[in-house]
């Protein structure tokens, strides 16, 4: 059994498995990872995250992941298929981090959740007997990584899918960073009403603040509605982070800006009476 | 318990939850909804209405919902979140409506269920305890919208997160005019086939008539395919309401129609014999 | 009863449908079929492979559904609505194949299916009594294949919805020719990464051989990331057939390909040294 896990047994709360990938749907590849989880776990339930991911684009699956991976209850099967590099010596993961379940490709896309994350167990994907019968050597998706999420939506064991390891792969997150009376960040995510997303959390932005980026100077308001259609402003996002907005329209367009994009926050207080807060 | 709705306790009967976005999916922001109501009504079906709604447009979610609230099964709870006034002071809803549940913000989603329904009981969501524990400004879907869906899907009472109110903002639906012997109404929806939908109903098209659209005159026939492919015709679409399409293309593309592109019918009895009919 | 097919008394296996469309998402024609299926069959697990088939586009659809149909469970049922034709006299379908059911427009959708099938039982749907009560002209999906699909997801009979018929539409499959040391196929399909799948199977491939498509030579590779990125290369593809990459990019927009485009596949061994090896 797993430690820490309900087993799936209760009729009223069934496995869920949830799908991120940059498939798109048209193409048949989503339906047929589906198709192979709903034979081996028949009662899971499959939710789709996504399947837009841009091609090949790890740091955007990253991002979305760890938008919504703690959300789910435990026992939930996240699997995470944005693989550029299907088919070669990459090796496949599954993990158990506070009880939910990651699985997919090891390239990167986990190193949000595992940077979150206070204990990890993580194994290589390697037993063929939970792979389906023919493995190609292109939809690691449908032959590897749904094959292994019905595995654990059904209860398998974690440790069934192969050996432990301790060196996945993960990227560097960029950290802001303090100089002189300012702190530099930068734009980590871009999201689909054009808010700029950055690094800097809700903490440093106590106090009054002004926002620099694009040669633009802004302030922080509590919501998008606090200020005129158009305008720009800076807020606290739904995950704790500055992001830069226009109301009504989209701030990386009007600003030209993407991911890696530099953005300054300014301590006002600091910066014209030389820090009386402090 | 609620009144009319049966409560979720049989299994073969599961509550289910419709989403209906303008959020798109790879950000995440729908999969960390999914994952609250998940969490709190793990037995529920989570169905996707669609989240492509274009940013910021209540008329086209206002569309789709009519489209299809009323065809699922009493108990089944339909969340709307289309909010650009998310965090203003723009209160958020839930509904009761022939057994069905709506949730949303106040801003009009609803109007074209509520003209459509005989009657209806609306809240308020103001119950912080079926909230998330943090309410961010600047997603209620997940932080408010989630919960609540939640709590109607696991057998809640609509009473329970709420003040009964009796002002929801509902915008105003352009009704078709008789003038002479013409009927004026407007396209109020164009499909992604280009179909050109008006808010001209069936009854009004009965007999003989003909249709002004764009310079162009066209009439009625059953369907689509009753012209030859690129021809312009005129049909009594799904919803009942007279729609002008073009064969294997689209209709608003190759007559420059959009929302509010007026159209004239010409009843041709009256316009050509004066009414022998009659 | 079903012959073959295991009725779905289960809780524990529930009922499932899957839906391939091309109407998008944004104006809820899907959701309305989506709750037809959820109303009329309430415990089924509703599934979407896709909605974003171009619109119209037949041959993309029969290429989708042929990728997935086999990998879901017995009992599955497989709803398709491309339907350029809806509302003229072409019939509706319901097939059981290998145990799972196919519902659709009689237009060929279901070609590549029935081609790789050894057996089949096809129906014309024409009972009433299994359909909305008021059939629309123009959307089917919603009014008799949504109704026909819940009627053997709740483990309805076959032959409940109309007589059976021996004559279904289907298109020819376009076969790879041999000519002298050659083997002419074409392009069937590209996918969402712009990888141009060809008729071409494996088996043909066996080898060393060389690939001639647009003008390039390409050489089989085991996988796209044997080579460099931007690089073109041959691989096997994940459903048994040749197809032309390019890595980390689109094959289809770099070579400009598209369906029909010719291939040319030359056994080395022939073309150079005139089968040593034979």
């Amino acid at each position: 059994m797993r430690s820490g896990v309900p087993a799936h047994t209760s009729l009223s709360t069934p496995a869920r498995v949830t799908l991120l990938t940059d498939f798109g749907t048209c193409d048949g590849y989503v339906a047929a990872m589906k198709g192979v989880i709903a034979t081996r776990a028949p009662g899971a339930l499959i939710d789709d995250a996504s399947h837009d991911i841009p091609p090949g684009d790890i740091h955007a699956a990253a991002w979305a992941l760890a938008g919504y991976w703690r959300h789910w209850p435990e026992g939930t099967v996240h699997v995470v298929v944005v693989d550029p590099g299907v088919g070669s010596a990459r090796r496949g993961l599954a993990a158990e981090v506070e009880g939910r379940f990651l699985i997919g490709p090891d390239n990167g896309v986990f190193s949000r959740v595992l940077a979150d994350a206070a204990r990890s167990s993580i194994v290589s994907i390697e037993n063929a007997a939970v792979m389906r019968d023919v493995v190609s050597t292109t939809f690691h998706g449908r032959d590897i990584f749904a094959p292994a999420a019905a595995h654990l939506a059904g209860g398998g064991s974690l440790h069934d899918l192969g050996p432990l390891i301790d060196d996945p792969v993960v990227f560097e997150l960029p950290r802001p960073a303090r100089q002189g009376g300012s702190v530099i960040g930068e734009v980590v995510h871009v999201d689909r009403f054009g808010n700029a997303i950055t690094n800097i959390p809700a903490a440093i932005m106590a106090g009054e603040a002004a926002v620099l980026i694009a040669g633009q100077r802004t302030a922080l308001r509590r919501t998008y509605a606090d200020v005129e259609s158009g305008e720009i402003c800076a807020v606290i996002g739904s995950s704790g982070l500055l992001e830069v907005s226009v109301r009504d329209a989209s701030a990386a367009e009007r600003l030209g800006l993407g991911r890696g994009s530099v953005v300054t926050v300014e301590e006002r207080d600091r910066s014209v009476t030389e820090g009386t807060e402090g």
